[in-house]
């Protein structure tokens, strides 16, 4: 059996530690959607403008970072919030980036001062080059999922969640390595019904859980940049399997139709992968009960509001 | 000495009314700006994306409607509340909309189920156009800011804010023809210090209380589809003279850098009428004390990103 490396009380702890750093963000209610009484957690008004300030703060804040700093690969919000962390907590950062990122993510990730790096390539890529550097310079690796700081602070959302909407049942969240989902599910996959959602052009859970293990898969497609990630992590593939309620695919348009009708029912600008867990709602590939209380966690905004409103 | 049409009664009133057809927007930290405490008040996630819906839902659900129905003019926001109200309470609804509105506000109101008529100039002349139609038909008018049921129901904003934000100093919230400002005053004007923000080019307000009653002025610029009204209420005016502290103006160039900020920094799109009371803050217009808390009141986010988005 493998140990158990995450579990409540690390969520409950990184909760504390990271508390003045981040937005307790809102949560919107939806109305009625298919039957389900749906509430959004409206988690890309968090800074950087993802969830992934909250992991990237527990991991600086419960580690002895080197003068060096800190170094990570990302596609591009966890870099973002990493620049951002590090330099609210006054450490360096490098930031390796493949270049699938979209050009908006990696000008942002410079102007919160962090040195970039451009690799070809996906996720997998960037953080092999990454690799090296940091064996070179001894910074801090910070990974975008696979650490239990990183997994345990994005469980924070799940306590908010469970705050914010007493009387949840089910909570989507959108799936690249898994480590919101796997935080969340730490927190309350007991009592809450947990869901990931992957597009099926980067459906690497999908494919671990169908493989009893992490597998490399190929990525693709317009929620790329931020759900990606090639291989699930070794710590929230576990997790996962054993806590999460099951996976739902969604397909490209149903991300589309999701983005789009956040903008226009309800204002909000949500990029594509923040917008898959709505997707699969929204399309009936999680298929709601009646009644049922859910909440869909949007979980980030960093795009081009111009792929949203534009033309068909 | 003009009797007090519109009292906190009618503002209680109004939030038990309209209840379960408006929703009870979020409020979002945005931290220290310039010394003050900020938060948001995210009201551009109402329903049709600004605050209209309150005061229209009120003044259709205290009215007897006649079967014809209502009747509004409006810069596009008010015309797609009343669009939107009419239709969830099963009334027809006819929309005078001045030509100097957005095609996508015109576009909306018409798929909210609305009868939509294009009258050339602004507010004014689409007002004007309505009194004879109303007179024809015997369609009960909705009027955008000056009827008692109006002014209450934007103040159920009021109420919010202050359950939401208790220890509220301020609240700024921009004017068009004073609607939702004196809701606000009504409810917490004697606790809360309400300023008011105006574009420099639609001072409508400011020209009003320099004058000691309601004045024509010539309106434009930027924020005109949402704060252009020529001339302030006959009730909103006495309201804002005697329980508004005071009013700010701001320029195109500060409106303009606010909604850039708020895209770039919170990753909200805000129209330029809605931004106008962030402008005010963020610009200094409205000097704020040291450790002053201080709730803007974000209330509209019709506009098309890439107004804001694209080149400067």
């Amino acid at each position: 059996m493998r140990p158990v490396t995450v579990g409540p009380k690390d969520v409950r702890d990184a909760a504390e530690r990271i508390l003045r750093r981040v937005r307790r963000t809102p949560v919107l209610e939806l109305g009625q959607i298919l039957g389900a009484s749906v509430v959004a957690k409206v988690e890309l008004l968090q800074h950087t403008g993802s969830f992934k300030p909250r992991g990237a703060f527990n991991k600086l804040l419960s580690s002895d970072v080197p003068s060096v700093g800190v170094i990570a690969a990302s596609g591009g919000n966890f870099g973002l919030a990493v620049a951002y962390a590090a330099r609210e907590t006054g450490v360096p950062a490098e930031i390796f980036i493949p270049s699938s990122s979209p050009q908006t993510k990696v000008d942002r990730v410079r102007a919160h001062g962090a040195t970039v790096t451009i690799v070809e390539g996906y996720f997998a890529e960037a953080y092999e080059a990454l690799g090296a550097r940091a064996a070179d310079t001894g910074a801090l690796v910070m990974h975008p999922f696979d650490q239990p700081e990183v997994i345990a602070g994005q469980g924070t959302l799940g306590i908010e969640i469970e705050e914010q909407v007493p009387d949840v049942d089910t909570v989507l969240m959108g799936v690249g390595g898994g480590g919101p989902l796997a935080g969340i599910a730490v927190w309350c996959g007991d009592r809450v019904r947990v869901v990931g959602v992957e597009p099926e052009s980067c459906a690497s859970m999908t494919a671990a859980l169908a493989a009893g293990e992490p597998v490399m898969v190929p990525v693709s497609g317009l929620a790329a940049d931020s759900l990606g990630a090639a291989r699930v992590g070794d710590l929230t593939f576990p997790i996962v399997r054993d806590r999460v309620e099951r996976m739902v695919l969604v397909t490209e348009d149903q991300i589309r139709d999701a983005q789009r009708a956040l903008w226009e029912e309800v204002r909000l600008i949500v990029e594509p992968g923040g917008a898959a867990a709505f997707a699969a709602l929204r399309s009936g590939g999680y298929p709601v009960s009646s009644g049922e209380r859910v909440c869909v966690v949007l979980s980030g905004g960093n795009c081009d509001p111009a792929t949203i409103t534009g033309p068909e």
